[in-house]
């Protein structure tokens, strides 16, 4: 799994933390970490994870491993709850992570002739420039729009003939709205979209698709890793590419912590080969994906992992088993005649897990309300593994919600 | 005045934008110019200059000199009335213009150690990522906040121990004003401030200054030519430095296109001699300033301009001579007893210009009030040489406008 080259990396980077990051020395002191014990790939499992609640406590710069001259830049997570975590860079990180984004660019078969309209923000957030650098070292031609402005985001589209659009799903939709809604399709040039791989639905992403007549390439990343560009989807869209050249990638059981056999889901763990500025050994992701084995069909040596099925925050443990939401979506594709709207109620009665599904008719479906019922248990079963009750009802019959993990409610904490 | 080398860069612009420029190229043609008719540098005043509205009819891409390829970015002006300005960037301008801004930061004394808070918005403006691209360059440590948010500013401010604030003459004194209010000024580590070169006053440049305890150095820049960063202050606050092996300045009469000698104040002119994506021959920068004679105390040898002192469209001519709101503040420093509050009025009786300069009291002064007015008087005529009439009256009897040219009242088109 691990090749010589990574491990090799890895050992220098202990070496390196343990001598240059308080933070680092500190934590392996306190868990009796000795880097010299490190041998071989599975003396691995035995380094503590860093947490986003560490990340977050070392506010402002406590991340810092290299002396205050080589610091170029900072970025930092927009903190919606409690201290934002503050990643500073070196001009080392900014080139490494300009490689990532172009090499994922190309991998996305963006071209020097592309016009790539930019709409993620600037700033303190990593999307805006570290999206730009990649385009600039690519050779494409930056349209750095940042967010927002709807009207001047398709005047630009329209006047420059942009031909990439990068955003997140939620403002390709709109924009993919307001063409459909002023009827500019024809003045649209785009022929691919770059979207930040937050989970979104599969109707979504057919609708953004469809109506700016582009392909879509799933992008992954996160402020504490770099940012966005360090892993993509390619032609084949059968997971994204990531860069083991820069990134060693392991996936865990979030709750015991265990190293998962390759193909089963987790939460990500990246821990950064080359990163100066702020390494990360062994960082939770609260990502939950699932590397994918084997070649991909294009060709390309960098290995992949699936599309982010949900945050271990969405997670849920039933009769033993992890439930994400990502695959209740995934059952329920394979369900003819049951929509993608959803509910989900968790019991405990008389010592045993109950899970009630509650799901809505297809519009367009006219299969029996009992055989939909049966098959979901049945596909659910087979996929997941346990046994379940389902409960086909009529459309608008269940609560509209953006966030998908509202959909479930567990009545055993109560 | 032009050095050999200059001017060799010159003429090859010019036979680059006459190849590969349709713009110049047509230009050229219907203007009668023959590229191989510039033999020497006085040649170049028969070159007719470049106006903000035929870059605004180029719109969007006609200035781009360079194949689609060499393309990495575009940049844009607001463009507050009428179409924007939009230029193309290779990655060889945006190199360069990171060496001007790093070696602006350079001659204003900033160090890799300092901590550099970037208030400029990002995106489409140049001025953001134009003051990262030069921190980064120089080794300090970029903390890219972008516009607003006054508390996170200064938060940040605060935790990171940020040494070097760039911003608006405005945004900086709604963040001095701020620190004042909140009594957090022995929190905050402040150096200096680099602010961009619009018209101020020096009231508030020495609020600013005091408040925050900052040395303030004028940075000056247009996003036609590169954006911020074509020249700074330098210690001695004698002009700004600006960059004769990337630029070639003239001042010019705004209305007869006469080239006005050395240290006559007139209308700064710019040709980029190694700008790609979009290259400027001539440009009409439609700033005022003048260009210092003589080497600066400072030792460097880079020429420099003198603060703008306003823009073309501020100016107007009284008795056959311009006068720019600039150079009333000038001669009001001057005279005790006098604030800078002012207005004028002008009128034309009997077929001639009378110009009447109302002024306020300074709130401190005891000189009397007919002694202001004839020292206005005196002064005004040995500094701007015509004879005009000076009415002193109490403070707040004239009206308030954040535009100094709003105080100009021209009844002579009434
Ligand atoms: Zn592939
Ligand atoms: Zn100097």
């Amino acid at each position: 799994m691990m090749s010589g080259g990574q491990f090799e990396l890895f050992q220098k980077l202990l070496s390196n933390v343990n001598q240059n990051s308080l933070f680092y020395k500190e934590k392996f002191e306190k868990n009796g970490i000795k880097v010299e014990d490190i041998k071989a790939p599975e003396d691995i499992k035995n380094i503590p994870f860093t947490t986003k609640e560490e990340l977050r406590d070392a506010y402002p710069l406590g991340l810092q491993a290299v002396s205050d001259e080589k610091v170029v830049r900072i970025h930092s997570s927009s903190g919606t709850t409690g201290k934002p975590i503050i990643i500073p860079y070196t001009a080392q990180d900014v080139e490494d992570w300009a490689v990532m984004m172009a090499r994922s660019f190309e991998i996305a078969g963006v071209t020097p002739l592309d016009r790539v309209q930019i709409t993620p923000g600037y700033g303190l957030w990593t999307a805006g420039i570290g999206f730009q650098a990649g385009v600039e070292k690519l050779g494409a031609m930056a349209v750095p729009m940042g967010p927002g402005n709807t009207d001047k985001q398709l005047q630009m589209m329209m006047d420059l003939k942009s031909t990439v659009i990068i955003g997140t799903s939620s403002y390709a939709l709109v924009l993919a709205e307001e063409v459909e809604r002023r009827g500019i399709r024809s003045e649209i040039k785009l022929r691919k979209g770059v979207i930040g791989s937050e989970r979104w639905g599969e109707k979504m992403r057919q609708r953004i698709k469809n109506e700016l007549s582009i392909e879509i390439y799933d992008i992954y990343g996160l402020t504490e890793i770099y940012g966005p560009g360090i892993g993509i989807d390619c032609d084949c869209h059968e997971g994204m590419h990531y860069y083991d050249d820069y990134l060693y990638f392991e996936i865990i059981d979030s709750e015991t912590g265990e190293v998962l056999p390759e193909g089963e889901t987790g939460e990500l763990v990246i821990t950064t080969l080359r990163k100066e500025g702020a390494p990360l050994v062994r960082y939770r992701t609260r990502d939950l994906t699932r590397i994918i084995s084997g070649k991909c069909r294009c060709g390309r040596t960098y290995p992949r992992i699936d599309r982010i099925i949900g945050r271990t925050d969405d997670m849920v443990k039933v009769k033993g088993v992890n439930i994400y939401p990502g695959q209740i979506d995934e059952v329920l594709k394979e369900v003819e005649g049951a929509s993608s709207e959803y509910q989900i109620l968790i019991d405990h009665i008389n010592g045993k897990d109950v899970m009630t599904l509650k799901v809505e008719y297809n519009s367009d479906g006219d299969t029996d309300r009992s055989d939909i019922e049966d098959n979901i248990v049945d596909i659910f079963k087979k996929r997941i593994g346990i046994q379940i009750i389902a409960e086909v009802s009529g459309i608008g019959s269940l609560p509209r919600s953006e966030k998908k993990s509202r959909r479930i409610i567990d009545y055993r904490h109560c």
